[in-house]
């Protein structure tokens, strides 16, 4: 019998508000209902929201970002019932193409403000900032960062089955006992995002379902155990992912979906960010978390990434020694936050804002490395560029370089 | 004129103990002598001896291992006076070739006893462990990791050029600091290793010198702004370093040499370590380290890296929640050591013992990536295992693996 | 301004007979109109029909290829005219995406019979055949051809801008006195198709102009020097072609998309043949023909091509003696298609009809290469087909294969 | 057992004669003596003279090229006795390693007089011409064609085994038989050489023996079914042959080593000829020829070749129109001359001579495609050039190029 189009499973519509449409959800519960079931080795079109669910606007300011309700996210399409998972089972889903929707070709890539998510290098560049991504087929440019251009290594950013109610219950466990600590030392920051009520969105669960999840549901900022917001900037066209099964029908959710995203999506909203449209086929199989000894996601990339040649990365190198000069004991966080500096201070010489390139940094296919982890004091990672992806020459040259850029990106309206 | 065979710069004798041979050194100190002078543009051949100087032996035993006198190492062949070269500018160390010695074609990979150098996994695999590799050409395979082979990504562990007084004194003094502050705490880790009279090796000093690098001199275990012990795998051949230039003349030394090495050299001594040839070209940036903001050395990779296609690797991944189930806030040593437990616990259904693969792991190559580090409170890292290094098939499948690997590494004689 | 959806500058409709649809043509000639018109920059969308305007179906019968009306083809989409291209200039082709249609999820791949078209192989496999490919986003995979799927290097197989009237009258000259030398050593075979009337379509031609593209127009078969059926694979998302332009607008037409093609496209119908969309972008580099002693067409290929590494290649040779064993001098045909009944041969041990190999190696992405073209009296040439499209071990091995293959590609319905 | 340095299986000496040295030969025919015997599995070194024996030197003159006695070359070293093989078995040579010789870092790459052996391009460039190259590691640059550098994709332009009698004969009647049609129909050119007694060299054959070989033996300038001087450009480290085997025992020979090629080998001498040493090991995969259906060798290239990405190509094509206008009916020859000369006119604007680009594409890893072999009348041939080995921006622009080149290779001092 000839091929028929693709079934669409999940439809969603940009006009309506996230929070009313049904088939979507933003929290992880084992009681949100499936939206809707497809076939092992079924091909299905499954389209997602952005993570805000549309509360950032394709213009010059950064407001938008400043005030984006954090409690409101991830708008994830889904779950889906994968005929004949169970627990146990390992569900292989097959990501056979991703597209931005064609009446939305852009997005957009933001620093949090410190008070408000925040992000890697909050220290340093404490306030929101954006910029906006034009796609012209599989490469995007920017109008706030001006001087490059590349191909999107087009992935979702939250991929994931439901967990069962006692793999939840492990979850909320272990991340209120973190909050617990780091209150009772005094901490500052906000270390985990426990449940919260408000604007929980538990898709089509009715009344009683819908209050436990608001209740209990994990928020879906943080990757875990089967996978979530996982952020690997490599899932993308053809790539198989190996997800673990905790509930009968799988479960599983989509959404968060990336133009492209640098290793360590360190601007917090650090991928270009959009609405659109992935092509999957899921496939079971049986026993596979004993068989396999699986406790987290596996995968293979697919095989159409952009690729440039090794001589093409320009490669920055950072220690466990901080700004400060103070060393700290083969601690990578501090090794991978002084590579990103290092990226940041050369090319600022080409008249970039910091801004620009702690945007730039998180969105673009660069390669974050754990060179070396064993060298006490100092850990090592390592930060690959690819120059192709700048629009002028970049590499290191006797004389020092040119200011060419002139222009930055969007800021919010109050500074 | 017709060019000649290439000069060596620096010849090693396996059959004299390395410290004895004034042409090497084991220590930083900007009063080492130079032992040899090379011209900007010039290529020069340097020979290295494997780390240790020769302490570990072609044999099935790990005594030398468990035994190893971690106070010698590592045995460093320079410091190469570079003509010209100035405080301020940058050493563009350009990598052409590097080679094992014809006459000793293998090489070693190892887990230090947790009391003797440890590793990133000695709370799992505390007992030193030892497999020797055999060398054809680009390929590498070894008797006590059988079912593996795979072409070396061969580059030198170390290379940097001299501290100046004033650069040694900051490491000298951040390094006793965190060493007084994990004392204070009680810590009962090896956190640095300070300065060291004991077998310290000044090259060819007076004995002046000689008492005063003893007594300041940087250990070489930690790299540094200076490169140092890096441990990036990708120095290889063809690759181009930028190293910051602190005494005039540059003081290049290099050493360390491995066949190969994984992301993260994570047993230590984790890359398979080997006496070689570099053959390198040394050339000028004037003024460079101002120019291009350096603070840590740069580089690029150079075009002849294996490569396998994308598809080839099977990725695991890793959360910052611990073996115990903690949960820890965003650190990414946690999650990459869970990664690599993900790795060993899968390929243990082949037949391996844990310490085959913690060796493995250490010195095959596999890409560390930094995949999301601003998920609160999940960080997530991933590891990349290139298939096509098995000789077997080795991809997720239903029903589980056939154990087909029945012998096993070298221990110790005690075991 | 925020960016709209992507304009579709050529639509096309499949329930509609291609030569009823004014924006399509099927001659190259300079009185055919424009059938829209692009802003140098602009990007915009040009849905094209399959080659065949329609003719082949999604069943399992090739008795459409074995009377396709070859005087039909090839529907183009065209002539769009650019803004500001004048003759001498050259005209920048970037490919930004190119996609099946969504409604027509399959597309053919097919040996034509000898009397009608014929192939690189006739003389092996006179008769008609075909295979139907289904895609999965950017995978595709045949009934007909069981065993194997790959990623698409998607693209289209003809590309060109109008010939001017003095280059159109140099090409039928030229052809016309192959014809005629042929004629006149009594050969056999169609070596080239000249202009012909029947079943011309001149797009929008008033009836003056329709009759002199009739009598003129120079057909689609063949690449010529405007590019056109070029059919070169890598002309896929991402590349950049730079076309001569000869007339004023450029008049840029495009067609014959392909899902997937191998080098030689050998069995003439031989990529996989489909309708879809293709987005571009048109910029001008004035008076670049002279400034680049450009004579045909040059491109640069787009940095997401499927890759394997380099060792996944299993590469067969083939030289210029022919089956019968009779030596030929530096004959690259005769070279190439022993290189091409080699790989058959090969591969047939697996159980796989001659047919089926034959189209699968016109539309894999095989890469043909002229290996060696001096040592007389043999050329040499080489095909590397990537092991990792077959879903089964297809490498060199001890003992011969074992048959897999059970069933056989489409015939028409009198074998 | 610890591994000894590899054995060297044939040595060769630089300062005496090549016809006076007994492990090396120049003719196939089964009645050369072995030089030496490897067992399955065993890595050994060969060492090569250069495919003259010696006859080109470092120096800025081309008339060594313009009177190089062709009946000389090739010298070849073995041939080598593979333990166990037998006929109708399959060698697979694995290519461990190639190197220069340390004491000869150099090479060369030349322009055959078109009354001398010719080449490719021989009625556009008829006089000798040549470069030399100078190795760096794994680079090469040569002082007679400046701007460009690259990395050597090493390999051996010959390796086979020896033919049986019975093979040996149908080579020399089935190019008898060309030479002999070519002369009745008075062909100017020389389309084969036969066999030569002058200037035999039979390896370690008794008197009776040589002169056998001398009436028979093959000569070594074409490719044939065993292998022979296919050229083939990836033959490099880490690559796989499989040989089809004739005679008991094999008889490996190697030779003709090439720091580096491009497709196609274009001037004849096109490689960078050199002097070396290949590090290999033989298995034997019986009764393969038949398994496999062997008829000419395969191959897979190794893992480490230098890679660039897609986009780092520029990609000239090329039509089976001659350069007087003239169509030709798909003839791939043809194509492949006019691909190369738009290559030529292209860089010619750089201020580069003819030669050198012609010297250039004989040598640099260019790859040559059959693009399209059944668009009648015109075959399309593609020629991809990387950028990276130019030291300057080449890629198409508005406004031309300036000429930066302004010294040219070495010719004959009659010039």
């Amino acid at each position: 019998m000839p091929k028929q189009a693709i079934r669409t499973a999940v439809k969603v519509d940009l006009n309506t508000p996230a929070w009313e449409q049904p088939q979507l959800h933003n929290r992880w519960h084992p009681d949100i209902p499936f939206s809707c079931k497809v076939q092992p080795g079924e091909v299905v079109n499954v389209e997602c929201l952005d993570w805000t669910g549309g509360q950032i606007g394709n213009n010059d300011s950064a407001d938008d970002i400043k005030y984006c309700d954090l409690s409101r996210i991830h708008y994830l399409s889904g779950p889906i019932e994968v005929e004949g998972a169970e627990p146990g089972d390992v569900l292989v889903v097959e990501i056979q193409d991703v597209q931005p929707l064609p009446e939305q070709p852009w997005g957009y890539c933001a620093i949090f403000d410190k008070n408000n998510g925040g992000g890697f290098l909050d220290s340093h560049y404490p306030n929101a900032a954006k910029a906006i991504w034009d796609f012209e087929g599989i490469f995007c440019s920017s109008r706030h960062i001006p001087g490059v251009r590349f191909p999107g290594l087009i992935h979702p950013g939250i991929m994931g089955c439901m967990p069962s109610q006692e793999l939840l219950d492990t979850w909320n466990e272990r991340e209120k006992e973190l909050v617990g600590y780091h209150a009772s030392i005094g901490t500052d920051r906000v270390v985990a995002n426990l449940p919260l009520e408000k604007f929980t969105h538990a898709g089509s669960a009715d009344s009683d379902s819908a209050a436990k999840v608001a209740k209990e549901g994990a928020r879906t900022i943080p990757p875990r155990e089967h996978g979530g917001n996982c952020d690997i900037k490599n899932l993308s066209r053809g790539s198989k992912s190996y997800l673990p099964v905790y509930v009968k029908g799988a479960g599983l959710s989509i959404g968060d979906l990336h133009f492209s995203q640098g290793d360590g999506e360190i601007s917090f909203c650090g991928a270009i960010e959009m609405a659109g449209v992935i092509t999957i086929k899921c496939e079971i199989i049986k026993n596979g978390v004993k068989d396999m000894c699986m406790k987290n996601p596996m995968y293979i990339p697919g095989p159409v990434e952009p690729h440039y040649g090794p001589s093409r990365y320009l490669t920055f190198e950072g220690l466990s020694v901080d700004e400060t000069g103070k060393q700290h004991y083969l601690d990578v966080n501090v090794a991978y936050k002084q590579t990103c500096l290092q990226f940041i201070e050369y090319f600022k010489k080409f008249g970039y804002s910091g801004e620009q390139l702690y945007i730039l940094l998180s969105c673009a296919p660069v390669q974050g490395h754990i060179a070396a982890i064993v060298d006490i004091p100092n850990a090592c990672t390592t930060l690959g560029v690819p120059v192709d992806i700048f629009e002028f020459e970049c590499l290191p040259k006797e004389g020092g370089f040119e200011k060419i850029i002139t222009s930055d990106c969007a800021f919010t309206s109050g500074e």
